[in-house]
């Protein structure tokens, strides 16, 4: 289903060249544009039609902050080339709860990126297909599942993928720009399906006026994620590394105000008239059943025609860069997840490759997150929207001030190399004095700005769902605490110390068993062989006949191990194991006894559902007896062949073929050998 | 949460006296006339209000019916007391399939009684209070939950409860009932709400209305279900069993056919207009937002008037029945699951009682398909009906058909004794010649009967829903087969045979090292104490730190035991290790080797999710390798004291403390010191 198993040598794949690299980290932030234009306008148009002339300006805002943002993020690859971005810089730099914040903040955005990227994408799908209007949530969820089995088969073979859609995209939105912008000039502006229809506009107040701007600015500032990207994925660049993901991330940022401010000023001159609530439009009768379609789906319709080739490359493009985008968190959010783990702030588990090399774990959660976020906002963009760029701008505004603390560092301390993880990379030379002031003031512009957009994004967007994130990120805050000193802790308890001495004394064997069959004889056989002081068979009776057909099986094998046999009135196997083990070594000391328990091995995950029910029962409350330790003696059944092939395997015993049945002591073992007591 | 575990002799409670054991297994059958009657009428009314003319010959039909099936299992009790039921008569008399088929048949019909009883008690509850309308599903969902947690808890703490609302139920109906007849005979008859409603009727051929007639029939059916439940109860008995169950089953027929008939008439008389589709009510404007008020609501509101203490004692009364009749199938099916388990048509984990006494994972499987099929066909209770009288109605036939096959060997066979298990309970005296001839007669109409409802059923239902159950049952069916020839293969695969031989030689101890810690030391102690014929250490290098790291602690631990480290230059765990085992035993031949592994043992389920994971990915790989056996050596973290109270559990070498800090070999171990090969 998902693929062979990779083996670990795979892991370093090539590095990308930047005509690769360009395509698999822009398309999230690409793919921004395709709903942060459609979001700025929608907001104004609260407040009446006329609002729309603040559209410019507002526009103007966001891309005076991208520039910013991209040039924050062109000092932050220079000093941590590592790909730990924003974390790394404010774990560094602010401590361990700044960093801890900006994870949480970041696993928010991970899973929005998800939500977003696919509930835009759908959008856009349905925008051209209408049809499918009712099954929006379910294509959603379904997209979630086919990115998160295609992340579980492996990286390389996705990310080959992603260059076609992602300038497929960015190629087909520009000449749609520069067609609509050409048609306005010939006098034959295109004219979108909504421009006819008026909007049911908000009465406001002068506070309110100023509000809703700072509302379409903070939506249109959904433009800008995903800038981010560049900055944890240096170490896949080629030589030189921090150069080429430098000029990456210029020609991104680029490309990103290029499209976003044509496709804002095409919707302005096409009229695109796009409401939160369709039913206050004006003039559209079919709001309640028909879905509104998207900005960008109506651009295209107005400059090329509806349901002509080029409106379907649009939205094709559009929805394809979205999934891509949705993709690049279902890389990114298992490796924070496995840095996480690594530092101690997220289960172990969560560092683990699975067969394909893939941190699996982590791909199963986000598409589990995302699924439920999906079904409990129903895949509604807009709503999504505000639980979106509240982590985005948490993490720039903590990541730029690590910057700026990072830059002061290496001011103050000339004699330290102001790049402490530089010499991972080969092409990184120390900054002038000038070059790190200079570097200074980029980022604490940075720093200010994000943190005034957080601000205006906080206020603007709590009612509006966002708080839902301010209570999430604590939670997930306090998670990572909390297990980090859960770890912290276990590594207490478990440390050596003068006070606690180990040595054991006296060694016994007890084999459970059940009934005469295989894997009791060879668990027997197991026990034998390890020549313990003593050794004995245990069966705890739960029903006469079985007992006594074990006494007659027991004699006829020839099995010169004493044979116990434990009543248990009340048909409960372990109890009376534990009670006979504890009365042992109440008589015999602190010895440790073994006891040999066979085990299934089996080859379909449903066996499982069969099998070793009962034995894993007693084997959890056997581990708790002071003493005892539980020796699993494994019996592969035929279909354990199953995995990794084994059918080549002999069987035990295969080849002493002939030898007499009964498993021969070669030492007399006695109830009396123990070692006297220290 | 579900109460603290109880002792294994607690599960011989007292037995029922006849005045508990009535209410206990007659809230399923009772509570059936809470829907019957209604769906009965409601049919009849698809072909328009003159149909509800054929209403008291449809009913009579049915209760003659019940009359047959309540004097079939009269016989079946004596026949088969110990309280197997249906699926044990099939299985004796007609074979193992047929068994299996009662046993789908009976699967599936638990799990409907859940779903259709707790459909109608929120639709009752709805009828009292209709601003929970909205909330339909979810309250059902929630009252699932709250069974299988009750049921979690025990049956002995909640059988007591049945007895006040299935007395109420009776007295309340039988109350309404008499004091209508006795309006209608003073000429001031009830008249309900929607008496003034017409109906849209359906234009019928003569072969659909005869299909009408038969629909009417097999919904009114639906008041038998649950008739079977004394005969699955009779080991519950006080003595006389038999004779006290026969004069239960009786008693319930005969109260079960007054209330079925009182309301059927009184409904007709009150002329509640009840409709499939309530916007086919001429007349009723609110139907669309409104719900639909159950026909016993409507009835009550028009004996008692609306919104008086009567009425809400009826509608409370109907709901908390129908909520027990759906606990019944909460004790019913795990039992029923639990013997199939026992036979080997179940995975074995359902005949595991849980700490409370339970046979928990049924009560959790039952309550995860009624909250599905709730969700699925949204608690509507008409759609639901159509799928649960199938169930019903081949485990009657299949039952009764196994019964005329019983009696016709008694006759056949007059040496031996008619009841084989008739041992079992005290008061069974065998029977005359005569009574044999009489049973079977009894039997013979009720398997021919019952064969026609199930016809007539599957005919009328089979388009509306019905074939749900025709597709559910052969998968249950050979699902069942199927776990039993896999548990006979693996049985075979398993049974000791003179061909595989057993004999071991060699004994290797190979204890897996990651830190310096105490779990690590433990395992060491124990694995030096048990005196393996040679003993390693093995490190898996990931680090080179770490491991530099540990190799300065094993020197200043002073550790006799040779560390042997194992490179892994793709940072796997599990793959040096194994291969090094193989090349190993490729050299020294068939050895045991033991691989010692520290198992971390927690108090807190959530902690699982943070230890051990890395420690099961390498054993389950460990335990495919040929001649391994593991032995975890079980370390006890601080949380586990949570489990029984291990608080007083001394410490590892507390008791001797003072001794050296290090585990000191009792023999040399030395490399070389291994058996010679054979």
């Amino acid at each position: 289903m998902i693929g062979d198993p990779l083996p670990t040598e795979h892991l370093e794949g090539q590095l990308l060249p930047k005509r690769f690299a360009l395509p698999i980290f822009a398309s999230d932030p690409l793919s921004s544009v395709a709903y942060a234009p459609q979001e700025l306008l929608m907001i104004l148009m609260v407040g009446g039609l006329a609002f729309l002339s603040f559209a410019p300006w507002v526009a103007l805002a966001v891309i005076v902050l991208l520039v910013t943002v991209v040039a924050s993020y062109r000092q932050l690859i220079r000093a941590y080339p590592s790909g730990g971005g924003d974390y790394e810089v404010a774990h560094r730099n602010l401590g361990e709860k700044a960093g801890l914040v900006v994870a949480s903040a970041l696993l928010v955005d991970y899973v929005m990126t998800v939500v977003v990227s696919v509930a835009s994408g759908v959008d856009n799908i349905i925008s051209a297909i209408p049809e499918l209007n009712p099954f929006r949530v379910e294509i959603a969820i379904l997209f979630v599942i086919i990115l998160a089995a295609i992340n579980l088969r492996g990286v390389s073979e996705s990310s080959k993928a992603f260059a076609v859609p992602t300038y497929l995209f960015i190629a087909s939105v520009f000449v749609m720009v520069v067609v609509g912008l050409t048609r306005t000039f010939l006098g034959d502006p295109p004219v979108a399906e909504s421009a006819t229809f008026g909007v049911e506009a908000e009465s406001l107040t002068q506070a309110g006026i100023i509000l809703l701007l700072l509302r379409s600015f903070a939506s249109g500032c959904s433009a800008l994620t995903g800038v981010e990207a560049i900055s944890n994925g240096v170490p896949a660049f080629r030589l030189p590394k921090v150069r080429n993901a430098q000029m990456t991330l210029v020609l991104m940022g680029g490309i990103a105000i290029v499209l976003f401010a044509g496709l804002t000023v095409l919707a302005l001159i096409s009229q695109v008239h796009y409401a939160e609530n369709p039913c206050h439009l004006i003039g559209w009768t079919e709001c309640a059943t028909e879905p509104q379609r998207s900005l960008i789906a109506q651009v295209a319709a107005a400059t090329f025609g509806d349901a002509t080739v080029f409106f379907y490359v649009i939205q094709a493009a559009t929805a394809l860069v979205l999934l891509l985008a949705a993709n690049t968190a279902f890389n990114g959010f298992p490796l924070l997840g496995s840095v996480l783990a690594r530092d101690g702030y997220a289960p172990k588990s969560l560092s683990t490759r699975g067969d394909r090399l893939i941190y699996s774990n982590g791909v199963v959660i986000l598409a589990l997150a995302a699924s439920l976020i999906l079904l409990i906002f129903q895949a509604n963009l807009t709503v999504l929207i505000q639980l979106y760029i509240i982590g985005v701008f948490v993490s720039f505004t903590l990541g730029q001030t690590g910057m700026v603390r990072h830059w002061i560092r290496a001011l103050r301390a000339p004699g330290r190399p102001a790049q402490p993880r530089a010499k991972q990379v080969d092409d990184v030379k120390p900054l002038s004095r000038g070059a790190i002031w200079r570097a200074l003031v980029i980022n604490a512009i940075g720093a200010a700005m994000t943190a005034v957009v957080l601000i205006v994004v906080t206020i603007t967007k709590f009612t509006h769902g966002a708080w839902i994130v301010f209570v999430l990120m604590p939670i997930l805050f306090f998670l990572m605490m909390g297990v980090n000193r859960y770890y912290r802790d276990v590594e207490k308890e478990i440390e050596v110390d003068p006070t606690t001495t180990f040595g054991a004394t006296g060694d016994h064997a007890v084999v459970l068993v059940g009934r005469m069959q295989k894997p009791t004889l060879k668990a027997l056989d197991y026990a034998i062989a390890a020549r313990h002081d003593s050794i004995e068979a245990v069966h705890v009776s739960l029903d006469d006949e079985e007992t006594k057909r074990l006494k007659k099986d027991w004699v006829k094998q020839n099995i010169h191990v004493k044979l116990r046999i434990l009543n248990s009135p009340y048909r409960d196997l372990s109890h009376p194991l534990i009670q006979y083990i504890k009365a042992r070594r109440e008589e015999h000391g602190s010895e440790v006894v073994t006891v040999y328990m066979p085990q299934y091995i089996v080859g379909h995950w449903w066996e499982n559902l069969l099998h070793n029910h009962k034995a894993r029962r007693v084997r959890q409350k056997l581990l708790l007896v002071h003493g005892v330790t539980v020796a699993l003696v494994p019996w592969l059944l035929d279909s354990s062949d199953l995995l990794y092939g084994r059918r080549s395997r002999p069987l035990p015993g295969q080849d002493r073929r002939g030898e007499p049945v009964r498993p021969v002591p070669r030492r007399p073992i006695t109830e009396s050998a123990q070692k006297p007591k220290r």
